[in-house]
Parts: C-alpha cells; sequence; structure tokens
C-alpha cells in the first residue's frame, strides 16, 4: 500500500482544526506551522482564522485537492465527513476520534465496521481510528495531537510503530534518551484501514529507513506481517518487536481494547522465528535494539568478550549474558598469554578479562587489550567495563582501539557519567545497566546471526482422499493411511469387525500384538480401557476383543467400527508431532516428546508450516528432552532423521488438506533405532466441518 | 562480633597518612576532617603536618589508643605494623592493601594467611586486605579511599554492604538515584578477619539500620550467614540479596578473584529460601528493593491490582508481574461495578483497570478509583500507571488516596517527569520502567510475605551402626537396613551369596522378582547388566543369578557380596531423594521425579536440612512432575504423605550420621497408592573416609 499521501504528504486540511494550539484540533496545526509547512488548511466554519491561517469552512471550499485530511471530530460526525472528503478526491485520512471497537460496546464496534466498509469501498486510506497522529522527521511532517513529538528534533533512520499511543510516547522518549533519532514515529490506533503490517511494508521500501521497532498487541493479518518482515530482511534492515500479553491477565487485558484476532502466543512465538525479527523482552529492549542497531555493522553476533576493571563486574557480565543466550567463549592461549603480559599484576585473563585497579596507575595498555580481546575470530564484539572516572582517563585509548577495530565496543558504566555523544561519535556503545546491556547484546547478535530461514518448498506429494460429508474425524485406519500416501510410515493394522475374523488377523499381524477399538467418537481410548497391550496369543487377544466391544457398546450414542490389531513394537522412543490452526498465523506444528512430557513440561517446540526435514530436525533437537533420542543411558540412538522426514510429510500433508482440516496429530510417533525408521502408531484427523457441505457434531 | 572499633570508632588513626587528599592515604584524612571528625591521628614519619593535622611519626607516639588504625600501607609493611598496634592495644583495623589471596599467587595466599592467623592469635578485628574502606553515614565517619561516599550526604537507614569495592560505588549510585539514603555502607574485601556474615550480624543489631542489601561472591561460612539472616528477620528487618555466579563463566570469574569455598548455586538457593531473604536478580534490583523498603510498612505482599491511563500499559504490567511471580487478582463484582461507575465511557474494571485518556477532561474520580482498586483485603497495593503529564495534573488526587489508605501506591513514570521527593514524602513509590518496578515488587512482596520457617526439630531417631574402618560405601542391603532404622520402609530382600540357597531365597521373597548384584565398588548396576526384573520363575532367576556373577567377576578389583532378590513392585510411581554435603551450607536435600526427569529436565527441588515432612510434601508439591504423584490420567493418587515422611526420615538419618556420611540417597522410592506406603527399592550410602581410621579408595 503506497502511504505517502498519509506519511508524506505535500498538502494536509485539519477538519476540526482548533484556534487553541493545546486542544485536540489545534496541536498538529500549531505542531505544522512551527516545522514550517506550507499547503496546510484549517477546517473550521466558525472561524475566519485559526492559529493566524486563514480557515475554510468546509472540505469543499479548500482550494486544493490535499492529500490528507486530519480527522479531528467527534465519531459521530467521523464517517459522513469522510464521504465529503472521498468526493473530492483526497486519497488519505487520519481519524483521531475514539469511541469504536476499542469500547468494546455493540455502538462502536458498529462504528468501525462501517469505517471498515468505507474504506473497502472507497479504497482511501484511513490510519486510526482512535490513533494519535505520526510524525516524520525525515520531512519534518506531524499530524500528532500529542505533543511528544516537536518539530526540531533531529531526524533519523528508525521508524517506531506501535498499536498503543502511550506507548509511543514512552518509547520515544526512551528511545531518545539512548540517542537513537527516527524517521517516522506511527501510531496506528485501531486499524480500520491500515494495519501495522501495512506500515512496515512501506517502512521497508522508505529509503530514509534502517530499522522499524515495534509494539505489538495483536496481528490481524499473519502472512502480511511475514511478507513485511521478509522485505526488512532482505533489505537489510532491522525489525525488532516487543509483543505485550504473554500472561493470562496481559492478553486479557490487550483484547479488551483491541478488536483483532486472538493467536495463540506459541504461534506468535514461531512466527517472529519464522520472520527473523529481532525480539525484545521487555519494552525498553526495543529502545535498545534501536540503540544497538546504529553500531549494526560492527556486531556480527553476541559472542562476547568482557574487559573490566572489576572481577565482579566482569562476573555479572559473564551471568547475565549466559541467561540471556549469549557465548563468552574461552580466549586463545596466545591470546591469554598477550593479555598476561600487558596487564600489571596477575589476574584474570581467559574471559572475562580483569584489567583489576591497576589501570588507574597506566592507561596505555587498554588500548591492546581492548585490540587482543577483539582479535580471536570468533569474538563478536566486546563488553568493557569503566565505570565513570575510569573511562573518562582512558577514554581516549578506548577510542583508539575503536578506530583500529571493526568490531563493536560496547561501554558499561555503571556510575552514569559517560559522554555518550562522544562515544557515539566513536562508533561505541554505551548502557549503564549490566543487564539491560546484555540483554539487548543477545537479542541483536542473534537476530544479526540468524538469517530467517527461507520456508521450504512444499512437495505436495500425494493428495487426500474425499472426505464424506458430515464427518468431524477420520478412524485412526483411515488417518494413518491418508497420512502414508504422504510418505508417513504407519504401523500396519488389521480392522477386525467381526468375532470370526479375529485368529486370522492376529496370525497375519504376529504376536505379541495391541488391540484398539475403533471408533470416531473417542478421543482418548487408553482412559477408557480400550488399548490393550502385548496381548501375546489368541485366547488374549480374543479375551481383549469382548471386553473391549462390550465397553464401547455400554457408551451412549458411540458408533463402533471394530478393533484393530497392530505389533506390539518394543524399543524405540514415543515423541509426538501435530498440527493445528492459528486464527493469526495459520497452520502450527509442534513437536514434543511423549505426552506425560509436553504436557507436565511443556517440552515443546512450535513452528509455522511448511517445515522441511531439516527444520523438523532443528526442532527435535532443540527439546530439552531430546536426549532420549540421542542414545540416552546406553540405549541405542534413535532414528532422528527418519522423524524428521516423517514430521515434515506430516507438514505437507496438513497443507495439502488445507481448509478441509482442523487438526492432524501423531502420537506416538516411535522412533525405532538408527536406521529402522520412525512409524505412527496412531494418528488423529479432525475436519473442519464448517467447509463440509453436511455438518455433523460426534455424539 | 562488636564491630563498633571498625564502623563507630571514636578515634581514628591513619598509618601512611598522606598530605595529598587525593591520594589513598590522604583520601580518608580529607574526608575526616571535612566531616568534622575530631580524634584523628595522621601517622607520617616524614611529615610535620598532614592536610593541616599534626603528624605523627608511628604508631607508638599517637598519644590515645585509637579504636582504629587505617593502614594504609603497602602489603609487605602491614602485617609487622599491625603487631605494633596490636602491642598498643588497638583493637581493630582496616587493611586498603591489595596484594593478598585475591591475586591467586602464592605470596599472596601465603600472605593472607599469615593475616589470618594474627588475627586468630590477637583477636584483633581486622577488616580486608584489599578492602575499600566504609562509611558511616549516621555518625558520620568516613573510612574509605574511595570518593564516592562524601561528608554532607543525607543519612538513612539502609546498609549497604557488598563483596566488591567496585559494586559498592554502582550501587550506592544507583540506590541514591532512587532516593535510598544510607546507614552504613561496608566493602569486605578479602575478609581475613571480618567476613561478610560478620557485619550482618552486627547489622542486625544496630539501631540505625532497618535494611541491608549484600552483594555476594562467595559465603565463607554458610551457618554464620543462616544465623545474621535469622536476627534480620526476628527485628523485622529487610536482607536483601543479590549473588553472582549463577553461569558458569560466572562462577569461574568469582573464584578466580575470591579465596572463599565454592559452594554449590542450588544450595545458595536453598539457603537463601531458608534464610528468609530477599532476592534480587539482577544488581539493581539490590537498590530497588531497598528503595521499596522505605515504603515497607504499606506493602503487605504481591497481590497488586494496576491502574493504567493506557490499556496497553495495564497488559505490559500485567505481564511483567506474572512473569516475575506476582498475582493480579480479579476484583470483586461489586468493585468492578463502583470503577465502571467512577469511570467516563466504557473500559476494562476487572483489574488491570484502564481510566482511559479520559483523564485528562477530568482528574476528581482518580481518588475514588484508587481507593476501590486498593479495597478488597486480597490486594497488597497498586501499580499505577500515569506517566508524565498525567500525573502531574492528577498528583493532589493521587496523594488524597494515598494519605487516605495504609497500602502501598507506586507509581509508573515512563516519561521520567515525575517529583519524586514530592511522592516520597507522599509515602508513594515511584518507578521509570515497567519491568524493573514489577520484579521489586514481586521480589519484595514475596519476602514480605513468607516468614522464614523455622528449621524443624530433629527427631534423632535412631543410630547408624558403626562404620568399618577403611570403607567408603555400604552394600545395598546395609544401607537399607540403615535407613529402616530411621523409619524409611524399604523393599524386604534376600541376600543369596551360593547359588545353592537360590531357590530357597526366591520362594521366600516370592515371584516376580528382582535380582541385584550387590558389590560396595559398583555405583550405576543398571548399566552393567547387574540389575534383572520381571524374573517370574527359579529357571529365570538361575540364569541371572550366573550371568550377573560371571559379568562381576570379569570386572577387574570389584568385590562382590552376592546377590540380592526383591519382590518386582508394579503400580506407584518412582521419585528420587539424594543429600549431598555442599562445602559452605552442609547438607543438601535433593528431591525429583524419577532420574530422567532429574537428569534432562532439572525437574529437582533442593532444600537445607532439616526438613519435616511438610516441608518434604511441599518441595515434591513444587515439582512440575508433581501431578504424576497425583493421580494423572486417571492413575490411582500415589501416597504423597507417606513419601514426604520418608524423605524427611532421610534426612534425620543423615543428620544423626553427620560426619561420617559423604552422600546417601534412595533412588528409587517407590510411591505406592496412597494409604499403601513409599518404600525405598535402592539405596546408596557413601561415607567419608576421612573421617575414618583408616583410608581406602574403591577399586
Amino acid at each position: 500500500m503506497n502511504l505517502d499521501p498519509l506519511l508524506k504528504p505535500c498538502s494536509i486540511a485539519v477538519v476540526g482544526a482548533s484556534d487553541n494550539p493545546k486542544r485536540i484540533g489545534g496541536v498538529p496545526v500549531d505542531l505544522l506551522i512551527r516545522a514550517g509547512f506550507e499547503k496546510l488548511y484549517p477546517v473550521n466554519p466558525k472561524n475566519e482564522t485559526v492559529q493566524g491561517l486563514k480557515a475554510y469552512p468546509d472540505i469543499e471550499s479548500v482550494p486544493e485537492v490535499v492529500d490528507l485530511v486530519i480527522m479531528a471530530l467527534s465519531a459521530d460526525a467521523t464517517l459522513p465527513y469522510l464521504e465529503r472528503c472521498h468526493a473530492r478526491g483526497i486519497p488519505a485520512a487520519l481519524v483521531y476520534a475514539a469511541g469504536y471497537a476499542e469500547t468494546n460496546e455493540a455502538e462502536g464496534i458498529a462504528r468501525q465496521d462501517a469505517l471498515v466498509d468505507f474504506a473497502n469501498r472507497t479504497g482511501m486510506r484511513i490510519a486510526g481510528p482512535n490513533a494519535m497522529g505520526n510524525a516524520n522527521f525525515t520531512d519534518a511532517i506531524f499530524t500528532s495531537f500529542g505533543q511528544s513529538f516537536q518539530p526540531g528534533e533531529p531526524a533519523g533512520d528508525c521508524a517506531l510503530v506501535t498499536q498503543s499511543g502511550n506507548m509511543c510516547a514512552t518509547l520515544f522518549r526512551t528511545a531518545r534518551r539512548a540517542g537513537v533519532t527516527f524517521s517516522h514515529v506511527i501510531n496506528t490506533g485501531n486499524e480500520a484501514g491500515i494495519e501495522l503490517s501495512d506500515y512496515l511494508d512501506y517502512l521497508a521500501g522508505d529509503p530514509n529507513t534502517a530499522s522499524a521497532v515495534c509494539y505489538i498487541e495483536e496481528l490481524r493479518d499473519g502472512p502480511k506481517f511475514l511478507q513485511a518482515a521478509a522485505r526488512f530482511r532482505a533489505a537489510g534492515k532491522l525489525l525488532a518487536v516487543f509483543k505485550v500479553g504473554a500472561s493470562e491477565k496481559g492478553a486479557e487485558a490487550t483484547r479488551s481494547h483491541t478488536a483483532a484476532l486472538a493467536g495463540d502466543a506459541a504461534a506468535y512465538d514461531a512466527a517472529f522465528a519464522r520472520a527473523g525479527v529481532a525480539r525484545a523482552g521487555e519494552l525498553t529492549g526495543l529502545a535498545d535494539l534501536a540503540y544497538l542497531h546504529t553500531l549494526g555493522e560492527r556486531i556480527g553476533g553476541s559472542n562476547c568478550a568482557i574487559l573490566s576493571i572489576s572481577g565482579a563486574a566482569g562476573a555479572i557480565l559473564a551471568d547475565a549474558l549466559a541467561l540471556n543466550g549469549a557465548q563468552v567463549p574461552t580466549l586463545p592461549g596466545d591470546v591469554q598469554e598477550a593479555l598476561a603480559d600487558q596487564i600489571p599484576g596477575h589476574s584474570m585473563v581467559s574471559n572475562p578479562i580483569d584489567m583489576t585497579g591497576n589501570i588507574v596507575n597506566d592507561n596505555e595498555f587498554v588500548t591492546e587489550c581492548i585490540r587482543l580481546a577483539l582479535s580471536p575470530e570468533d569474538i563478536d564484539l566486546l563488553l568493557l567495563y569503566m565505570p565513570g572516572q575510569f573511562l573518562a582517563n582512558a577514554q581516549e585509548q578506548v577510542e583508539r582501539a575503536a578506530a583500529a577495530s571493526g568490531k563493536a565496543i560496547i561501554v558499561v558504566d555503571t556510575f552514569a557519567m559517560a559522554d555518550r555523544e562522544r562515544l557515539a561519535a566513536h562508533g561505541i556503545g554505551c548502557f549503564e545497566d549490566f543487564d539491560r546491556a546484555a540483554r539487548a547484546v543477545c537479542a541483536y547478535g542473534q537476530w544479526k546471526k540468524a538469517g530467517a530461514r527461507a520456508p521450504a518448498a512444499l512437495s505436495a506429494s500425494a493428495a487426500w482422499p474425499a472426505f464424506p460429508a458430515g464427518r468431524t474425524a477420520l478412524s485412526e485406519t483411515e488417518a494413518k493411511q491418508a497420512l502414508a500416501a504422504f510418505g508417513v510410515s504407519v504401523v500396519q493394522d488389521a480392522l477386525v469387525q467381526d468375532r470370526e475374523d479375529l485368529r486370522e488377523a492376529a496370525d497375519f499381524v504376529g504376536y505379541p500384538l495391541v488391540a484398539k477399538l475403533v471408533s470416531p467418537d473417542i478421543a482418548h481410548k487408553t482412559e477408557h480401557g480400550l488399548i490393550r497391550l502385548n496381548l501375546s496369543n489368541a485366547d488374549a487377544v480374543a479375551e481383549a476383543f469382548d471386553e473391549m466391544m462390550d465397553k464401547a457398546q455400554s457408551m451412549p450414542g458411540v458408533r463402533i467400527e471394530g478393533v484393530t490389531l497392530e505389533p506390539m513394537l518394543s524399543g524405540g522412543v514415543e515423541i509426538l508431532a501435530g498440527v493445528t490452526r492459528d486464527p493469526v498465523f495459520g497452520w502450527l506444528l509442534t513437536v514434543g516428546m511423549g505426552g506425560v512430557w509436553t504436557e507436565l513440561m511443556k517440552d515443546a517446540c512450535h513452528s509455522l508450516l511448511p517445515v522441511d526435514a531439516g527444520g523438523a530436525e532443528r526442532m527435535l533437537r532443540s527439546l530439552k528432552g531430546f536426549r532420549l533420542l540421542d542414545g540416552y543411558r546406553g540405549a541405542p540412538k534413535a532414528d532422528v532423521a527418519a522423524a524428521a522426514r516423517a514430521i515434515a510429510a506430516l507438514g505437507d500433508a496438513v497443507l495439502a488438506g488445507g481448509d478441509a482440516l482442523r487438526e492432524v496429530e501423531i502420537n506416538p510417533l516411535l522412533v525405532l533405532p538408527k536406521g529402522q525408521g520412525a512409524v505412527a502408531v496412531d494418528a488423529l484427523v479432525l475436519l473442519n466441518a464448517e467447509s463440509q457441505s453436511e455438518v455433523e457434531e460426534p455424539a
């Protein structure tokens, strides 16, 4: 979407313009006048002039078709006036008024729906409603009714995009304190017309924007966000996000004032990972990521050297970096020896490096210590603890080292006395807090290192059978057959409906075997005693058959399709793989160890589809329980590659099935010893009844 | 230890006093003169005067026996001079010099050992060496060579105790920025004489100290720390700690410059929990805890109400509080209704409460909103998001609410514009960052709520058998017999040494059974194939006996005591309980689910001994895997009470065994269905060879 008329307008009308520069309709007029914006047309039927400018009685009398109309009217008056603006050919509007979907009331929701309809019908680009407005520092255009963004602020290349006006102001102030300067500040409001991902898409192509930091409550269109993020990566621009709603109460609070879909937290995590965005765990972290991006070309990753005048500070930084997932590699022996030669007395040189308080007697060796600490190829940057006077006394030495190295130096000054501007001029970063520094360095370094993986190509190797109308689930046998067509190995089974066929089927499958009742209406068969393990002879099979059929026949409204017999497999490790549909991002794949592990320990990994076998193997290896697959306590190593292929095939199957599917799970997927494969012992396929002609709920 | 001569001296001599107020020997003279300290005696044989005061050529010529001598001499010169000070009857000394154990060199370590010997021999109270000195703001006594602590700073009731001079200055500045004022600032240095816990013990009894915040690298004497912490709690004083060394690299860096014992991180966690101290996860958190303690009487716990002018801020705070373990309870219906009546328009009132931007039109309802939000009994405090001008405009309304309530109000002002002093004068706290506020509120509230549990009384119900000299382990049978004497139920077994006795023993135990090889020299029997499960007849038992004996006889240097037969128990849930000895804190009890859970998932809980059955049950319930004991997926509930009694009995047994023991473990402890008890299936007792007359290492 071309947002130039909104974000880079050549002419602006303010409808509801006020003569009072403190009122909502007066602030943007005041800001734009002070910014020297020329083609500004206040619209106010009651005044001859507004803040010294000629006022126009209505939009029709404004002498040109403006790029942007700022609507400072009440919610009720807004839509009728927008129709008039559209009739004049105005391409973009910014709506300040509240009283829409954020009220959570029928009246407000109806107002927003009408606005959405209007935007869809006319193609007019509508920002808001309930939006604070924006600031374009590059071109000095201020359309906000907030006072935080003033003409005269230096322009920069970071864009700030938030779904909350207040967090917009908070982040702007926090980042400005750190020294970040901005190209655009954008508050998306209720996103009736233009949504966050539209702004990101625009900014990805904005030559004046090198990074964007986003406060996100909910995304309306997951795929659109992923596309915008991909454009950021392709352009080498930083996209950093903070997402609120990780806790139940936080999510509840978020949803109460957004009209967006409620996506799953795991899906957001998976989507952000897939998108390759940098992730801040705290709001201030967004400002810190924007700040670090100003040193971005010097930062290659998050392998850190720590150089400190205090052993304590070195240890604290090492802890904080490790906690946040960075590495503090032990330096090579020759580098350690060279450092030991430089530093008076004996101290730790392995990394962290302790220069000790001896620095007060001699600063000269600091330059060489920094050079040495940054010299190993696997060191991405240096954290330098030199608070207050220690840095002031050795600043030239540090600056010389920065000039000589292409890698980043980040000073930590817990005394908060450093001259940040002078440091910035030499390409040196500065934090006042150990943990904020560590969090930012880790998140930024990880972003820099991890290229977003290109989604795997969809193999679409097979097709699903036609689903009978009204079915909401496949039987286990049907489910396994369908998945087998996509390349998932499944346990061979025999379905027995008549007791007389039992012995022949059991001989075909072989002993020991497992007998399971088959019904589309019973999900948790173990708990109902409808799975019998390790049956070793014909009598045991017959007894199990009779008992399970009796039990199932006693359950009301349950359809019985028979009993399957399967070989009782021994050895191997059970894992599970399932795909559910997230309302924002679509298919979400979950991989975990056997049920108890996933349920009690939350030891699961999520990813958006598609996932290829390589991606599936990375998911398995990220599990805490992976060691169970990797030859734990002398057991044979499991066939991880086969498991990964089966998981990838599951994902392909789900993508091929599309909207007809609701959920597909293989549980357990039995991973046999290496070379013996991985087989789906049980599978569940739930169908999306709505996509079928007849709908019937299970009993 | 009475530290008045060190921390509250009436007279001070400075040996090595310098005329230059910037030099190490000059700083304390300068500070003390400026603080108006009267009985100050510079000792310097080369000068007639020092900074305008008469100088004395040596300690012997100082006209009175001073309380404290500050030693500003080199490391080599220090000890001989201390002997002279002791000869004059001076009770306390502060040693600035470095060059002791922190160097990690033999020479320095020997110097420190000599200093320790001197302190032990003479009883002289020695602070340091390698200490920066202290500041007593209450009495305006400055003994530091650092410039961070200046006369004229306001005195307060927080004590700062650190094991690093630099963190001392960092914390002091951070806390002062928050508005905290101090009674004492203490840097412990190398702790050759007086250690951190001695200072804490003194401060617990100091009437001018209401709280202490500690930066800790390593503790030298765990029990002494626990005693000092208990005195803090008994006096209603806050003791807050930050411990460095959580990561491998952090611990390595810490140990390289302390001469203390290396305690286990889990033991520190257990000790801090037992001690009932407040725990900061970040260094700045210590300053924030000290700051919150100034509002302490208003804060009852960490159940928070959130009142905000921004739905986003409410959600962010709810997330941050939940992440850190606080609660955001849903408000009662009548309170919600009353809030909805107060707040213009419709917004969220369940908690978080969203006042919306309507506050700009009317501030008056803020007072009543605060009253309502704090009215439910289960709400401990209010987090109030009103940044910048929003607070400035409604400050009187907030102050009226604070005056009317005994509970705490914590303002979060992300615009960093609040008048903190004015707020403090009204008993209102203020943070500028969502997450720092949440971390501090949670840690402080949890400390306030959790009374340290009094250690359980030791029942000492039995005694251990005499351990034969030279043994380093008991056999499984011996171990289970010994634990049974303390009340642990154990699996009845029969030890068979002669193949001819096998059938009779098996008939006695009953089929199916488990056979295990018994040897004091083999720890992991499963991995060696020396445990055979589910043997269902005499032939199977005989075959297992032969194979295991052959296998064991082929292992070099292994003593074989025979094979035990035990009943093969079915049902029940396996857990483990073990006790190891931490060098700092003594016995550390670990409780976890079966081996894989504890090893791969780190799902274990630790506690210092003693632990009674109630404490053991709390440990079990804190495990993620506890649901496996609690009737998971339709299984019968396990006998948790019996398991807890067995764990407590294990603890009692270990305490009774004392120094003769090295490690005792029950693994597995099989917890049977409720009412059927919990039995130790296997037990390991390792003996402390050093405490016995003859020492013999296992083969």
